[in-house]
């Protein structure tokens, strides 16, 4: 089927890859059609290709398919305004981070990396289909707690992956409308600047 | 020209994207090909629609064509070990993250999101047939000083965007070593779990 908000293609300035300009965060997801083992593994073999400060791959994914513990043990570490639509996607997952290098030493980037990681993700499932929403509301807490997350690595984002369905299928007015809304981004101004810094940026 | 180091595909084990497999991060820049300003143009296009917490889009890019005074003040805050390859590129830019949301509050995933932006763009660069290098490599005090960013800001990353040439190119052996060296990546089974965490995330 093909949702009624189907058209919330990026009102892009510029020619960009179909993948980026298609992509967004949908919450309307489809709790009758599971993610493919399959898919899952070549989202993950996307991540690993990220580029990383000194090839330190600080990027670590745990991830459940509805239905099982896993599923529930994340399901349960969202907030309850994400758990209402998150529940129906086919994979949630926990992506967290190694805080340090190999010989110890903090790793200053390795947020930024693991935010490469998951855009390669993120842009990988896209390409076969998928659709995926991080979220920055879950417990990262509980998380530690119940995943077994160990001291070093520290939880940055939820992710729920699956198919899209019709924005009717969420259970607020709000969620409705906020699936139809168009997606904005800033000027390209106002996040660029050649030469020297803007105050274009500052906003 | 096809240079020799073509071969560095990803040995990936599933089915991924072309430009995520044969995207690397080369240091042979050829002098001699600028970047088109519209590529430039394109690659930020596609970095604004990437995702972020509560789309507060914390990137900004600070850019400069090689022969420009802005290339020259990026260069100048490079180390020495990444000036002799990345002088070469056609732009070089640094890449911030604004450390807070609108309202003052810090917004903890202004660096993950900034990594998602920056991975949009070198994936975008890639389609066009660019080469991009990130660099933790930097000054970033030195950065913060001559391109004027102001507070509230911190400079991430440096990037070197360009076309590719001969490694042969390359002022020193180990350089030309390492820009033919395969790619090397963890397995899945290190990066990713299911279910819970696993003793194999944590090396």
């Amino acid at each position: 089927m093909s949702p009624e908000n189907a058209h919330k293609a990026a009102a892009a300035d510029h020619p960009i890859l179909d993948l980026i300009q298609n992509r967004w965060s949908p919450r309307a997801f489809d709790a009758n059609t599971p993610v493919l083992d399959s898919d899952v593994h070549i989202m993950l073999e996307a991540a690993r290709w990220a580029p990383s400060s000194n090839n330190a791959q600080p990027w670590r994914y745990v991830y459940g398919r509805r239905g099982s513990a896993g599923f529930d043990r994340i399901r349960a570490t969202l907030k309850e305004s994400n758990v209402i639509w998150a529940e129906n996607a086919g994979v949630l997952a926990i992506v967290a981070a190694r805080l340090t290098f190999d010989d110890g030493r903090l790793n200053p980037h390795a947020e930024y990396d693991t935010g490469q990681s998951v855009a390669f993700l993120v842009l990988q499932g896209t390409a076969l289909g998928l659709w995926l929403h991080q979220m920055a509301g879950f417990d990262a807490g509980k998380a530690v707690e119940t995943l077994g997350i160990p001291e070093g690595f520290v939880p940055l984002t939820a992710v729920a992956v699956g198919h899209r369905t019709d924005h009717l299928t969420l259970p607020t007015d709000r969620l409705r409308e906020r699936e139809l809304a168009p997606r904005k981004r800033r000027p390209i101004p106002n996040i660029a600047a050649e030469g020297t810094w803007s105050a274009a940026l500052n906003m």
